[in-house]
């Protein structure tokens, strides 16, 4: 059974001319453009931790790849391939099909040709390894923040830690949910940041404990304007004080790019952000010291958590 | 907690000069070298399927790899990465000590770098993606065997599954049970058969049935001498009969190498694989046709299965 799983998923899997051997061989042979770095990366999701076991297998199949997407998109690098391994309480082909429509759905949009994997009997769990490109001395890092930089974040934050609060009712949380369920990663913000910005980070365990690796790896400290937030209409209509501020700073599964920059390079990351029809907006500035302060109109202000944990 | 226990795994992990960025961003950069495909598998074990919550975590942090590290091997390419998904029912510093002392003292062996990963809460299970490479057109591929080669296995087979079914006792029983635990993959044999074999696979599943994997790839059938079938000392200790080659043929989880290559470099294969210190004989040979015929002494043998199935 197995066997006929995997050959499911082999003839929907789409290639690309760098795929030299796909699914089908023990291990995939690649092609890696003469100059350019591979970029990896690595994420996971879990029933009963990431999702819940009635979640919809398409909007399930979409979020395990827009992850790790996202990832690169944070490195500035462009997708090429990428590995899929199910652990699947049993063979159910209907439901792999539809996981199939979102999975490889999104990886259709960005080129992305899958290229190998497992499939194990076991809970359900999707473990993505994404496969991608950088040219050498481009990658956005976490350690390149530099003290004046202007402090930026795409989209906005918050409404997958609302809807997963499930907050709000009709259109509202439904639009809450939409985000959480089918989070679009930045890539092509991603790949307008290079040589624009110095670092990044994604935004999945919560801006402000994001914004911490940033810090810590860079050696520099941050001050965010509440005031420049940006907000989604949903979130906005829902709350306008302490709950959404929380949800913004301290939410997580957002898959929002967070990355400074210097003040003159704030006209052309404007322009290369507008051409891909990513919004962006700067959300405060790269102090020296260490730490985040969150300004508002009244002074410091202090969210309650800083953002997801593991095992707490 | 789940930031210091990547902090005990990035502390432990050894890098490599290709590696320009490791684990603790949002992806690893690496540098493929010229001339080289990327080589990329992954394989998931998990508890309750593969191994018993009670395994030895050394052990199985040494499995984990070796199954991957197989992979890489039956395509003749040389390790270099790996990444590390692992879920853990709940924060346990001593169990991943244990752990990561079996699978990074593999990795050590093999000059192989763990780059990245991620760490999640759920029913114990280890996602491993192998990275490797290989010159173009050397890679021992599935859809290569042709009428009249040889048919070589290294090792032998069937000590995995005589262990897994609880075979033999004392010293017989813990010589079959390190084969179960602790495979060896077949790393430098892979290496030494670029440019001399023709189509290759590991036994993971059984040897008939990744037999089959190649036959039906290439489009050719086989015949197996079973005089020729190698045995461990355990195994034929333990027996001479029909459950002998019932775990040889179709027991799986023994990571040799099965592989065909033509009558004229036989002197070829046994040098460099005695260089290696690689036991490996030839057991029968590609034929015209399809599937596999079993040969004894009293004619043609069949086997009850033809090897484990996932989800039956």
């Amino acid at each position: 059974m197995e066997f006929e799983l995997i050959d499911r998923i082999r003839e929907r899997a789409a290639s690309r001319r760098d795929v030299r051997l796909g699914i089908g061989d023990d291990a995939a042979l690649l092609a890696v453009p003469a100059g350019q770095l591979l970029t990896v990366s690595t994420d996971t999701l879990n029933v009963g931790v990431h999702f819940h076991a009635e979640t919809d297998p398409t909007a399930l199949g979409h979020k395990a790849l827009a992850v790790n997407l996202s990832d690169l998109a944070a490195m500035g690098a462009e997708p090429a391939w990428c590995t899929l391994a199910l652990s699947l309480p049993g063979a159910d082909p209907a439901w792999l099909d539809r996981f199939l429509d979102g999975f490889l759905g999104l990886a259709a949009q960005h080129r992305v040709a899958l290229v190998g994997g497992d499939t194990t009997r076991g809970p359900l769990s999707i473990g993505v390894t994404v496969h991608g490109f950088v040219p050498a001395g481009q990658a956005l890092r976490r350690d390149a923040a530099r003290v004046g930089d202007d402090l930026w974040l795409t989209g906005s934050t918050g409404d997958a830690a609302a809807a997963l609060a499930g907050a709000g009712q009709g259109e509202i949380a439904a639009a809450l949910r939409e985000r959480l369920e089918r989070p679009t990663p930045r890539v092509e913000a991603g790949l307008a940041l290079r040589r624009r910005a110095h670092a990044a980070i994604d935004v999945s365990d919560g801006l402000l404990a994001d914004l911490g690796h940033i810090l810590h790896d860079s050696g520099v400290g941050a001050e965010i304007e509440l005031d420049a937030l940006p907000v989604s209409e949903a979130l906005a209509a829902l709350s306008d004080g302490t709950a959404r501020w929380e949800w913004q700073l301290a939410g997580g599964d957002d898959y929002e790019l967070l990355f400074t920059a210097a003040a003159s390079a704030r006209a052309s990351i404007a322009a290369a952000l507008a051409a891909t029809a990513t919004p962006a907006v700067r959300i405060g500035r790269i102090v020296a010291g260490s730490g985040c302060r969150v300004l508002g109109a009244d002074g410091e202000w202090t969210p309650s958590r800083r953002g997801y944990q593991h095992f707490t």
